[in-house]
């Protein structure tokens, strides 16, 4: 059996995430038993929700274990089977975690085949993956939008993000991203198609970037996908119109352990807002259209998601606080084979 | 015609308000043209939206206007009818605003006949009005509980928040309020029949408020209605279930113009929570029911709701005032006849 390399959780962080956090050990795979199959990864996934999980606190997922290998999402390729369900070769998108193998029991482990004729067999760790049911759910199943809204999503050059933005123009909708810097910005605008793209980093304060945010959205705001809060969520509830929605998804600003306050609360009832924060696994039922849908903008190059891909198990945990601090550009993966 | 004392908006409070804000004149009713009605005002209610609508920003509503009579709920009796709707002596309720009578076109305005022979006229401005139906379109539209679930209101001992608990009561939940002072607290548990009342006056902060209400929640909260805001609002929120829901409907504390923030907005994404703000005069629709409910909750006497009676227009702005910094018991009105 070939060796693997695995990243742990070794400690939990005292304040911000460090590399100090993680452990890379190389082990052997065991050896299959019947109804098993042993996954190469081609890739995984790296992902904001991870952070949450490091904590040992109270949220929507348990928390990582200490001394095991760090969870997330894999796509790779069948190198050994066990299970009439798989064969050698067959590629499939699992929760394979940080390491270069997994051996996944086929009937009770998730793994779903995947068709990469037409969808690189990355993407379905991203924009066809978690992150764009993600869009989809918020989009559709939130914000809802009728006909002529104005939708805005913060980290719009993200995975999440730039998911939503193809989705949003697909149903004619105005569509306004936020995003860190004139790439980011220009990349929203040009490549996913975003009407207007707000770079945050120009601005100091919630006031300031809500000023920008009134020349971007002339309509106002009538949904709202949130990834991150803090001063952007700010700046976005002052320009909301009554009867708003707004989708939680993430919030990168309060995952270091200090809460980032809300200010401006009483907006929500000024302008009788709806918010729901929620978390796609959760959600499972929408996932087939979702995916479909995702598929299709994808496999028809309507939509072009951007990736960062870091090279080799090792640079993972590099790369994840790199996103964590928004230095990823589109969807963060590393490359495993 | 009588002479008719009015209460008009003079000027816009530049952070708290004060009486000084407010102006009473005295004018004569003028004849009726064909098709009015002249009322004559019992009860005048006082409710905190008022609040928000003296200052000139955007919100639900108009800014009540300056130099015109302060808006709000009447009810009272026909004295004089040009209209054949209305004869002399019907019991009314409407929208007649801070003065003793109110000419009312009996097409055009708001004004509905009531019958007081189980149900004291005054009740119309509170349990069996606009406070009630708030309270009902909170519990039954926003939070929606199940059987068994814990539910819990701030300003317990008010208008709204002793018509939730009656209604909640009614639907065996678990219905635990939150009020300021021993009074109050009794008053919601002894009276309304609240499971437990939490006294916000013995907590500094929200983590010491939270403990309290750990003990009176112990399965934890999944429906909250808030009327309040600020540190009562955070200490919920750290006590909320997954999958709670939050209907918004009152902050107090923000109504003076520095907006007070929310310390632990994470919470509604780890919480996965739904909350919507609402204004019940947007959901007209589900007043006859409401009303239907609530009157007989008061009619038979198994919902005794509280007022504060301030005696004669006059006494109206201090009487406003006090009701901001909570200082009524039950709904507030002002008698005036």
């Amino acid at each position: 059996m070939p060796q693997n390399k695995q990243i742990l959780l070794d400690n939990r962080p005292q304040g911000e995430a460090s590399v100090s956090n993680f452990k890379l050990v190389t082990t052997e795979t065991p050896a299959l038993k019947d109804g098993e199959v042993l996954v190469k990864h081609h890739y995984m996934s790296l992902d904001p929700y991870m952070r949450g999980r490091m904590n040992d606190a109270k949220s929507y997922a348990q928390p990582q274990e200490l001394g095991k290998v760090m969870q997330g999402g894999t796509v790779g390729e069948v190198v050994e089977s066990k299970s009439p369900k798989y064969k050698v070769g067959d590629k499939v998108v699992g929760m394979g975690g940080w390491q270069e193998y997994a051996v996944v029991d086929a009937e009770k482990g998730y793994l779903q085949k995947v068709d990469t004729t037409h969808v690189p067999i990355s993407h379905y760790l991203g924009a066809v993956g978690m992150p764009g049911v993600t869009a989809w759910y918020g989009l559709n199943r939130i914000i809802a939008p009728k006909a002529g809204e104005t939708v805005v999503v913060s980290a719009a050059s993200g995975a999440v993000g730039s998911a939503f933005g193809a989705l949003a123009k697909a149903r004619g909708l105005r569509a306004v991203g936020i995003a860190g810097g004139k790439d980011k910005c220009d990349y929203a605008v040009k490549e996913i198609g975003f009407d207007a793209c707000v770079d945050y980093k120009q601005h100091e304060d919630a006031a300031s970037l809500s000023k920008a945010l009134k020349d971007a959205c002339p309509n106002g705001i009538d949904g709202y996908f949130e990834n991150v809060g803090g001063m952007v969520m700010d700046a976005v509830m002052l320009r909301l119109n009554s009867f708003a929605r707004i989708a939680l998804c993430g919030m990168i600003a309060g995952y270091n352990g200090k809460p980032v306050p809300m200010s401006y609360p009483q907006l929500l009832l000024t302008n009788r807002v709806k918010l729901e924060g929620f978390i796609v696994s959760e959600h499972m039922d929408v996932w087939p259209e979702a995916l479909k849908e995702l598929g299709m903008l994808v496999g028809s190059g309507k939509f072009r998601p951007r990736e960062s891909v870091a090279e080799g198990l090792e640079a993972a945990p590099e790369a994840f606080l790199g996103m964590l601090k928004g230095k990823n550009f589109g969807k963060q993966v590393v490359k495993l084979a």
